[in-house]
């Protein structure tokens, strides 16, 4: 079995954190002066590694072996979130590096592009598996400041340039690992999560229509309070959700927009987004539902009238079982009884690559729980272990032909 | 007693609402053009209604009765909110300009600058008060662009004009009238209201701290979710303020903020605007003791932190019973039986200008209860009832000597 450098794995990714350093973690969005630094610079480690980097149109760097045989494709992102943490994404980039060092010939390399969505929704990985099309890239903007992407583009001189779609025949499959971002590793004190499956993400939009009026003079009796109304459909949710969704579903209202929203107006209309995920497509469907006619009965139970919508659906994408076997046996021969099969609460490159050749992931804990902050963090011996794990269900994978 | 001319006085509410006039309503901010020229436009009227006229440093009219005696201030304000009717206002400055041909000698007609507050908190009233310094002016900003006060009132062609100071010694006292804004008198069959006291307003902002995490990744039994907790106690409050607060009580949650306000973001932060209102300081007391034992069991039973501060108080102020018993003698005299004595739940000028000299308002109902709206509107033999009652108790005011 393939034996990794720690310090060297270590090292190189405490030299990816210096561009866009910010505090303890980066700001390294897509397409910035930082990133692009960080881009070539992995050009450079995939050179030294034994690889043939390019770097295409939408910005994916992926560094090719040359030689003849069988190979693996192992990646994730460099980018970051805004002033987020130094890990999520570079983790998965440096254990592809450091694989292909130490199984020479027979792992590719890639950092896909935007995974963080600054400009859209996993550009990189998607490009690389055709669902990207000229129009969409047109369309893009930059999430904070409205920039076109093709302008980013420009800047960061990829205008032009080609755009990569890897060709399916050359893999046995594609591995990535990445730190779990939650907290159930440490909890539970393991130390290698296997990826079951990528939960599937749906969103709702709910609407609630009342009567704008003036907060002094319309008396309570007659009020059509949109904003009382999407407060009792957020209890409500609370209340009854968990005996909806499963074990692991989540359920999340992150925005809430009342209208006009000043202090003396009482608000006409009031909008939420809810967000469920689950890795099973039935709970979904079941958390769908309950969701559909929690608002049915909030419309009929009036005063103000309610209406839902579904504006974006990922399907679960589960991770071929062959590779999660290989990736339990590494984790069980160097964390023995340590490891567990779970699920992915967050999206992932795999699960756009995936569509393509077979998918598994790796995770290794996250201190805490946090990421998408500074004070993401995963210990040292953590981040050496996950590498050794994927090295050797690699050379597995490889070997089973 | 004095008899006015109904077509006369729907004649001038006609031609004012053609400045700016927008769909069925108006949309004549402070100090644009279109209310400008409808100042302009009162001006003339008041000489023609005997009066001399003239406009301040901060946009207030007044016409003055040149003949020597006893006199009754009349007024309101010209400017709308944005996109709103045409009667909010006009109508109690018009009764002026009316009242000022029947009772000549003995009516001075104001227009306060900004009772809209689209600059600030009633300043031209607060000014011609003496509570409006010239560091709240520099300080002043539009609600909706930020442009600052200094350059409205520059373009308006007011810089540099002196501010008005009302004289007390001058005046019996204050007279306004105004549409109800509310639906009780309509849903009651009445014609006119004779207010008792203008409600008190006091806002409080609650704040619930959490936890910022994935919507993905962080399993719902360690979130801190900001936005339920709020959501949580915006129930609560439905459910238990109307045993709080008097009969006539309002509360509102006009505005609430989740932060960062993403969809796949858990609300680390929630923030609330609740509005309390009531003519009886008492009860607004207990409904304060009660919103901050709600906040405070909510941050006890966490998972969240709670805070509540006050961030606005205007003391409720009562109106001068023997104004009040004249205007509900007049407005048994025109319309028996119709009438009732009711607190404002708005709050108006009569309360600034109170501060000074008795004072006393008249209500006329509003149709569907709507204001702050182009729908807004009052039946034309309700208008001129309305102001035949105010000419009335007028008369019997100056009479009373």
């Amino acid at each position: 079995m393939p034996s990794i450098d720690g310090a060297r794995l270590l090292g190189d990714l405490h030299r990816l954190r210096d561009f866009g350093r910010y505090e303890t973690g980066v700001h390294r969005p897509t397409y910035t002066k930082p990133d692009m630094a960080a881009r070539h610079w992995l050009m450079e480690r995939m050179v030294e590694a034994g690889l043939a980097p390019e770097i295409d149109g939408i910005g994916n760097v992926l560094g090719r072996s040359p030689a003849p045989g069988p190979k693996l494709l192992v990646g994730s992102h460099t980018e970051s979130q805004n002033h987020a943490g130094w890990l999520d994404g570079p983790l998965g980039v440096m254990y592809g590096v450091e694989l292909a060092r130490v199984l020479p010939g027979h792992i590719d390399v890639a950092a896909w592009a935007d995974e963080e969505g600054h400009y859209g929704v996993f550009l990189g990985s998607r490009s690389a598996v055709g669902e990207v099309s000229e129009a969409e890239i047109d369309a893009c903007r930059n999430a904070d400041d409205g920039k076109p992407l093709r302008a980013a583009l420009a800047e960061a001189g990829l205008a032009g340039r080609p755009r990569l779609r890897l060709d399916p025949a050359r893999y046995r499959g594609y591995l990535e690992a990445h730190i779990e971002q939650g907290d159930e590793l440490e909890a539970l004190g393991l130390k290698i999560g296997v990826v079951t499956s990528i939960v599937g993400i749906w969103t709702f939009r709910v609407v609630f229509t009342g009567v704008q009026n003036h907060a002094g003079t319309t008396r309570m009796a007659i009020r059509k309070d949109a904003g009382v109304a999407l407060a009792r459909l957020c209890t409500e949710i609370e209340r009854r959700m968990p005996g909806v969704g499963g074990p692991r579903s989540v359920w999340t209202v992150g925005r809430i927009t009342l209208s006009p929203g000043a202090q003396s107006i009482i608000p006409g209309r009031a909008e939420m987004f809810l967000q469920v995920r689950d890795a099973d497509p039935a709970v979904l469907a079941h958390m769908r539902a309950a969701v559909f006619a929690m608002v049915a009965e909030a419309d009929a139970a009036g005063p103000c009238g309610a209406t839902v919508e579904q504006i974006f659906e990922t399907t679960p994408h589960v991770m071929l079982p062959a590779f999660r076997a290989a990736l339990s046996r590494a984790a069980e021969r160097h964390a023995p009884g340590l490891h567990q099969e779970m699920p992915s609460g967050a999206g992932h490159d795999a699960q756009m690559i995936g569509k393509i050749m077979p998918a598994a992931m790796l995770f290794v804990p996250s201190i805490g729980g946090i990421s998408h902050d500074i004070a993401e963090d995963t210990a040292p011996e953590d981040i050496v272990l996950g590498c050794q794990v994927l090295a050797d269900a690699a050379a597995e994978i490889l070997a089973a032909g």
